[in-house]
């Protein structure tokens, strides 16, 4: 029987938690936009400097890196290395059937680890502060995918 | 029951669009090699100046950045920002049973205008151009995401 | 009938290379984070030059780009330009319900070549070892996105 169905409650804190995960990965996107057009700042382009309306005023110091604009663009980097892999592991961990309690705690706290993540990074907080929400995310990926490889050849 | 079978036009539209954008991340990393290897330039790692089959007249500056070589990787980020989030997103909303009128032109439109963002940005087209096929390819994903919490807790 | 269940032995076979690239991925981000702390240097970020238990001599070159460090984000934006595309194709492929000795070459064909590519790019192999190793993976991939186009809308 597939557990792939919303009857399955597990999959349905999968969906959840996943959904949410694509909300915070496209947004990341236009947070790059935001910041770039904010302050026409750390364009990657060279026919980004093309006056338009988007760049009203253009010069060529607008293609240099730019921390404001390269910091959300480094988060959204930090994204993309952690969570396909959440969406692929998690799937993989729902279809092994395993209890509520368990994949909420899981599901949900990758969610809310991601979101201390972002916060961290945003606000430039220590690298101690950052690397420690960026390790519970890791870790919860891992244990999904070791967990998978248990069920179906460790036992 | 399960959404996710060929029964289901629904998902077999989904597989249909997931399918073309694989090939259209894959064809990316290919690009890019095609243009590393015409022109010679835009190599990323200091054994690629090794004399070899790839490289046979080896110089420093081929390790520089090189626009027409970045703007195949530049593409291939900018698919990595969105075909991964719309992959996910795709699956869950399948599996919200949507109709499939609605499914076909979210899904289908997607690949549209990923193609077409493609080609604005291949061929160097303005901001403009470029943003407005990122923006509808974005949307579409989002409201995927959206729909599916909808369904699933705003009800 | 769904496929996606542990009853059939394509999707088991698919759950253990999927997972076991979800390690492959997630492993990738750690050899960074041991490379960076290791050499103390490679960093990304200007609040990482903040004296702390990660970074006890903050010095300004830390931020300069690193090959060793480097090497392996180079890895990782390479895992990311394939695996994440393997992770969704295959699961399309197997939706196809295709012959399991099939399915086992390609996928775990793809994980085998993928650790080699990780062998070859690690050592600093030669770039045609390396591209070697990477075609394979690559063409496994593009293989399974045609083979689930054809059979739903080419035959």
């Amino acid at each position: 029987m597939s557990q792939f169905t919303f009857e399955n409650p597990v999959f349905t804190t999968y969906a959840i938690a996943a959904a949410l995960m694509v909300l915070k990965v496209m947004g990341q996107g236009w947070m790059t936009v935001y910041r770039m057009l904010r302050i026409g700042a750390g364009y990657a382009s060279p026919e980004d400097l093309r006056a338009g309306l988007i760049n009203r005023a253009p010069a060529p110091s607008q293609l240099e890196v730019n921390d404001y604009v390269d910091r959300s663009r480094r988060l959204h980097r930090n994204d993309l290395e952690n969570i396909p892999a959440f969406w692929a592991a998690g799937l993989l961990f729902v279809a092994t059937d395993p209890a509520l309690g368990l994949a909420q705690g899981l599901l949900y706290g990758f969610v809310v680890a991601r979101a201390m993540h972002f916060w961290a990074y945003a606000t430039s907080k220590s690298h101690e502060v950052r690397a420690t929400f960026y390790t519970i995310g890791s870790v919860i990926v891992i244990y999904m995918a070791a967990h998978t490889l248990w069920v179906l050849i460790g036992q």
